[in-house]
């Protein structure tokens, strides 16, 4: 059992990952934080949790759940997860940290895009991006493990198989990206507001400029060896959680689909959380499981994989989970199937 | 052609306003107003009037907008409301009023479910209640019509005509009331975020906690001279806009459904904006537009009464042109009807 | 480990049976049924099994089935229903039913409120009503459980500890029922369209016409030992999950929330499904789990009641499972909990 | 005052265009079909128009409706109409064609993407495209219009400036395009019910089989004198109605932003309907409009173009009124402004 705190705990992807812990056998929530005074019962911020666990909601420091915990979900925010996460582990605790801080392995483009210095840049190089479908051997030993967003996900679950088999060109990847609202956080803003998002589709952070660009550049760069640039555009959906990505890759030969989705099935096989499926995906299928559903489409020299999953789980507190058991030792799957 | 103004031009009831306004050929907007500094485009702060009008969004005082205009539609929150409306009507405009700061006739009233001690209460007993279905005779000469909320519109509908003719008894009447999302404003609040509304349907003010209720209470008691007193239970649905009433009553007499719909079309015979109809009404079907559609089912000695509007429309902007209309002497459809 | 069965497979319910069984240790799926010809793949039924589960969905009849498996889940519409359960229970399989065919002790009853007469009445009387809550006691020795309606299970669970504790009167209860969409099914309707529903509250089946009513009536005076007669009005809202029930009731005695709120606990102690809760609760927040969520108000000598549940899990697959466990010897939470 | 008919009146765009000519002072509703016997009032097929119009919806023959209206809007479905558009124009009857029928030149071409065989080949090549930003000066004094779809109209009112001004290479352009449901009809499907729209996005016709494409192929090659082929992939989106194209080109020479938007800007320069914005647009603010919003952004050398409109009215039904308007001498935004 793995005494387990959960730091920033009013948001959905806390709220989400509390409900998969309370299904894990080997976890044992401890801790939950907030910034908020009091120690609230958890059910007063969540109230589905009502009657599910008695840990209450405290303002504690990072050094008060290291003493605590064993082992630590961070969702805070960026910038104050960084501030966290060096004491969290001269504590002694493993952390999975779920903000941006610890993906971006280069302290001079986290500034560029995050526009605050790193506090703690010693350890951006030797991080481990915790996408356990292209990295699952370097996740065990591990104390830090950088939670990928979700966004990323989709879009590298999609093109890593393609990249690396050579089957797509590193150049010219357009990624049209569609959220749930979810995505955008718990903090109330004029954006997020149920009239302003019902019936309303619309892109945001157009022309390169959203976050998570680099990412999805760094890791399919690192991943495949060739320096791989996307255009990403995002958009928001009038729905409360799922990712849905569409890809154009440029072929760099003539492939078929069905040469493509057994490509997709060879580099996924063993792996229990891609489903590479013949149909069109929809993100009603993935909500509320830790799967992420590809699948593809060719005509001419243009191949158009589709991938989606729940921006809540396999976008962030199933994943999260993955690592925790990876790096505890557990079965892959634990709390996550069935 | 009548100069007007829209105080407090940022919110969901200001923009349908804005959007009627421009339809009425005897309506010209000179002035809209809020508290933000600058005076941006109006299509910074409502993107959908994109190129419709001209007129800025301006911090201007009330006295301000009284010289500039000669008809103002006061969208301020309460309390807001009343520190500007006795300048505005001293400035020489007239005024419809949107916030609850006139509706209710007694300041011990007002102050016992607002809060606040009534700054300007010589003018509560005077001040018209603009619900021009009961009370079109009354509106024309006034220069403050106090505008109804959007459950007390629909409830009150639904309830005149059966308490006036004496069907239905004033006591242990339930009405059980359904609105969409834009009822609460646009302000940023956790409980009107996208993901806190959706698939979300629950209760709140609940045992006649609601600040509607002695507003509902105090107008069927003066329309009918009996003493009237409901129990409102308001619920929030996953939509954006639409009230739905349902009403329960007691019979005072055996009488049919054919009976009271005939009494219902007798009572608004020549009111165009209430459709009595045989059907079971739907939100979606008074939607945009300033019908209230009513109908009643009999069973036992209960009358259920069903009643539904566009809380923004019938139940605010709507009614505001409808009162606009009656107090300068134009068709009361004008903008309104086709 | 029980082999078991699910007959009439393409819907809501039993989709949400099926997840729901995947989890269960003690479940193995033997057959699916449906009566499309071919023996497709589930997935191609409910894209969100993909990979799940190897059963495919066949035509089957119920002696078929009644081979293969030691326990059926009948998710047929009614009449159907009635005329498989026979067979089924011949062959020697417990069966849960979860349509109405076998809710109504009394087939005069049964053939007036759903125009058929009844195929199998020799059954009636006898056969449990499965609402654990109430009968836990009775279900274990059975081979047939009538699963309850989802409508009837919100509503008795929020009626039977008041009326049994002699806090409410029997007469005059009013229930005003909010539904999501997947309760009218999974068949192409015109008013299940996503463009019929969406921003559309309505009401069906007023003035106490709902198949549900005599249910109610039925289980509550079995219960409480005297005549319980209700009026129930279900409204249909524009989400896909969810049964809101607002409760209205005269209280025999002058009687305090907390009092009442107590008795609520001390009704359901050791009932892992209930939640006797003291906020306002939300469908939102018993979605996609097996909890009923309670609590009350009182004002004047009124109380008012209000409960939610997940109708296709607490209100159908949820509450089927539990029977399973419980006619079955297990755990009444597995699978169920956490 | 001109005398106008509704072929197939039980649609979406059916009721949309029947809103509208209920507020054109030039337009006389004078026959409403469909296939269904009798000739219920049209309010028990569009309870929103309850008390709006008395004409009822008959079963009435292209030859009938001829010798009743003047005009027709002719909603059939595919197939249907060019069955019946010889006869209206035969009898003297204008016609506007909402099918797809009378859109595509070439009647291979037709046959190739909708499967029939075309009945009145004849007529394509000289009917005029009713797209009145393209091709005002063709309109007025035609007798036979084929409206334009609604994928299609977003995508050209995007696409042609910049094809037309040189800007972008007619080659390898994605037009990324999300629908709202009321796109695919009121026929009663299993993929259109609330259920499995609800929380789900998804594309369809994926790699460039959707029916929209060879339109937006031939009328952009049309009009700008090059062969013109685009990628167009379609997505559903959980919201009623709006489409919004995300569009992806290569610049044929480096070029700004505000170089591009003043060419938009100049190009729709006296086109009351197309909005050229300098914000991101968003399907809201185009609801219920008959308003094209469009913008672009320029990153590398790719521009991004964002455009979007509601369906049902600027991509359906308003345009249709847009060319009743020329095809009539009116001012071509009667009843559609403001």
């Amino acid at each position: 059992m793995v005494k387990v705190a959960v730091l920033g705990a009013t948001g959905y992807t806390a709220l989400e990952l509390i409900k998969i812990l309370l299904r894990h056998p080997q976890a044992d929530i401890v801790a939950l934080t907030t910034r908020q005074d009091g120690a609230p019962p958890v059910h007063t911020i969540h109230p589905s949790l009502y009657g599910r666990l008695t840990c209450p909601v405290e303002d504690l420091t990072p050094a008060q759940v290291a003493q605590r915990a064993e082992f630590v979900f961070c969702c805070l925010p960026h910038v104050a997860s960084m501030e966290a996460v060096p004491t969290l582990l001269a504590g002694g605790a493993k952390v999975c940290d779920l903000s941006a801080d610890y993906r971006l392995t280069d302290p001079v483009v986290y500034e560029k895009w995050y526009g605050h210095k790193h506090s703690d840049p010693g350890r951006l190089a030797d991080t481990v991006y915790g996408l356990p479908e292209l990295w699952a051997d370097r996740i065990p030993g591990q104390s830090l493990i950088a939670n990928p967003g979700c966004y990323t996900s989709t879009s590298i679950l999609a093109l890593a198989p393609l990249l690396k088999g050579g089957f797509v060109s590193p150049a010219g990847i357009i990624i049209d990206a569609k959220s749930g609202v979810s995505g955008a956080g718990r903090t109330p803003k004029l954006g997020t507001l149920y009239v302003e998002c019902n019936e309303g589709v619309s892109a945001y952070s157009v022309a390169g400029t959203h976050r998570h660009t680099p990412e999805i550049d760094q890791v399919l760069s690192d991943f495949t060896g060739q320096k791989v640039q996307v255009l990403f555009t995002p958009h928001l959906m009038p729905m409360e959680r799922g990712i849905f990505a569409t890809i154009y890759g440029q072929l760099t030969r003539p492939t078929t689909q069905a040469d493509l989705l057994a490509h997709f099935r060879a580099f996924y096989a063993g792996k229990p959380f891609v489903r590479v499926v013949e149909h069109l995906p929809n993100t009603r299928d993935s909500a509320h499981t830790n799967f992420c559903d590809i699948t593809c489409r060719v005509t001419g020299n243009t191949v158009i994989v589709l991938a989606c999953l729940d921006n809540l789980i396999k976008g962030a507190a199933g994943v999260a989970v993955q690592n925790f058991n990876l790096m505890n030792g557990f079965d892959e799957t634990t709390a996550l199937l069935p």
